[in-house]
């Protein structure tokens, strides 16, 4: 099975700490004592070698993939010319890998997100390779612990497919966009539906043929970059054919409209860190009630901070639900409740070309 | 004119910044660019000059006194051999001056308040030194902005005395304790009451006769002291005379029943920095609301914050009535009414043995 992680996002909600020249992906958010494209490579241990291993990537970021991740050949950085979204993305690493075994299964993930139980992710990733063997598109669904308003859900249909294999896997009624709140809540009592955490497996020749059928530009394009890899053609007809690319999502732009798609549920402690209060799921609560992520939490009268504060001590007095984000040149303090307001202070830096704290 | 720097306190209400190793007064706490005791000698230019100056502290900060206080002679740095109050430690410098010129007129002053009025804090000095030369032991009365209830007091009696110079001076009535804020509140009113800021000025051998009539035992032992210094026996008369010294404050222990006490109301931005909260008086509030002592501060809905961190940026998302007081290995978060608590925070790091934090 290859492996596509996909690490070209900046990640600017978890400012300071992911910052232009090293996004979160590139950073080890959690205190784990490792990055986080690091945790997914790791997290595939077994199912995938790194030479099978591409990361797609900006340019200033190619370097960062290479240091960061042990054992991948420099070939397999495949650089985008601009940053777009994940349907071109995955179509440049297709380009590649046809090349290599079109017959053979690619798993596409995410560089920026957590899972906690790897081994319940490793069985539910051998699952949906045997599904994509069989032919399916597959995606992986995130059993939601919650009625959460900002994920994309799927819905499977009832009886699981007829396949080998020690989990369930179901075909798949729709993909939805992020609903309100009372549909989040039906989805949650329904129990057919999952969250869409962006980690599609099939053979790459089964997506070739979705890009070929309904999004054939794209396709063509594809091809052209395909035919000049490896000639002395290769960067100037990426260059060229590059921007000509849709800047839409493989959800989108192929999952929605796709044949015979399947789901394979697994409930792995799965969490996209899209904001900073995401950390209070992840990190265990101490005694007195706080979440020290990094550093030293001294509590008087304090309850329900979030303290990533790297090598130092942190003393709190009265103040409860903060979340402090120390990153050396900037710190962050903010009220829990309101901590997407980051995205403000990071635009307020850019107004100001504040360059180098973004 | 003499000047004794009383250096020798340590500051933990002011922690993270003040430490067992860098107490206060070694600190640039308001992010002046000055040292608290540089501020301090600073401040005397054209009254004092560096010779006469005298610094008593504790052994472990006499290089911190001769490093920071430029063109002080080293055998001006009195060592206390064991932290003791105010009374004799005031003696010990006494017993230095009585040998140089026991005539002359000593002023007494804490190495760690603030006075932002510098020019009004030299007039009032120069009064206090002239009302000294007429025989009267001068303390400066700090003109209360507030109803405190942290300071002792000092009454004046009602008409000014009749003495040359450009500011009055008054008999004073007596010296109170911390009074109750009913009791505050009154004194504010009345207008004859002034904060005792623990400036003191008089000629030595005025000081000296004090110290015979109040604290007979005390000036025995600075007799003792006077008599070795410059031989041999030195610090062996230091080392046995100073554990038998009572630990008094100058003020209960001499001033409260002093003959011919004068006071030299003062109104120059007398701050003693008493813990972290005294800033907002201080330093400036930003446009936003803000008080940023070191570092930027970038404001979303907040309000109130009073900010240290060097070489920062902070940013804030709606909190109000902060105070973050960064200090390399340690940050200080908490709400400024409950800042006192502080003290439990050194308290548990002094219980946990965390010297390396103190």
């Amino acid at each position: 099975m290859y492996a596509v992680i996909l690490a070209g996002g900046v990640g600017t909600r978890l400012w300071p700490r992911s910052r232009e020249s090293t996004p979160k992906q590139f950073t080890d958010i959690t205190g784990s004592g490792r990055t986080m494209i690091q945790a997914t490579v790791a997290r595939l241990k077994g199912l995938v070698s790194p030479k099978d291993t591409y990361v797609i990537t900006g340019r200033r970021y190619a370097g960062l993939c290479s240091m960061q991740v042990d054992g991948l050949p420099e070939a397999n950085v495949l650089v985008e010319p601009k940053g777009r979204n994940t349907a071109p993305a995955i179509a440049l690493a297709c380009a590649h890998l046809r090349r290599r075994d079109p017959e053979e299964v690619v798993a596409v993930l995410p560089a920026d997100h957590l899972i906690q139980d790897s081994a319940g992710f490793q069985r539910a990733l051998r699952q949906a390779e045997r599904c994509a063997r069989e032919g399916f598109l597959v995606v992986l669904g995130i059993e939601p612990t919650k009625a959460h308003t900002g994920y994309g859900y799927i819905q499977r249909k009832d009886g699981p497919l007829p396949l080998a294999g020690d989990l369930p896997s179901f075909s798949v009624s729709r993909f939805l966009e992020k609903p309100d709140q009372v549909t989040a809540e039906q989805f949650l009592a329904d129990g057919r539906y999952y969250w869409n955490g962006g980690i599609f497996v099939s053979r790459v020749e089964r997506l070739l043929g979705e890009y070929e059928r309904q999004m054939p530009d794209l396709y063509d394009g594809m091809n052209r970059i395909a035919d000049a890899l490896g000639t002395g053609e290769q960067e100037n007809v990426l260059a060229e054919v590059w921007p000509t690319m849709p800047d839409i999502s493989i959800d989108y732009g192929l999952m929605e409209d796709a044949k015979k798609v399947a789901v394979v549920p697994m409930q792995v402690g799965w969490n996209d860190l899209g904001s900073w209060d995401a950390l209070e799921s992840v990190v265990a609560q101490d005694a007195a009630g706080n979440y020290p992520v990094e550093g030293e939490i001294l509590p008087m009268n304090s309850r329900g901070n979030i303290v990533a504060a790297d090598k130092r001590l942190v003393a709190l007095i009265d103040v409860d639900d903060l979340i402090v984000i120390d990153a050396g040149d900037a710190l962050l303090i903010g009220k829990k409740e309101s901590i997407q307001q980051v995205k403000q202070v990071v635009a307020e830096l850019q107004a100001a070309d504040r360059n180098e704290l973004l």
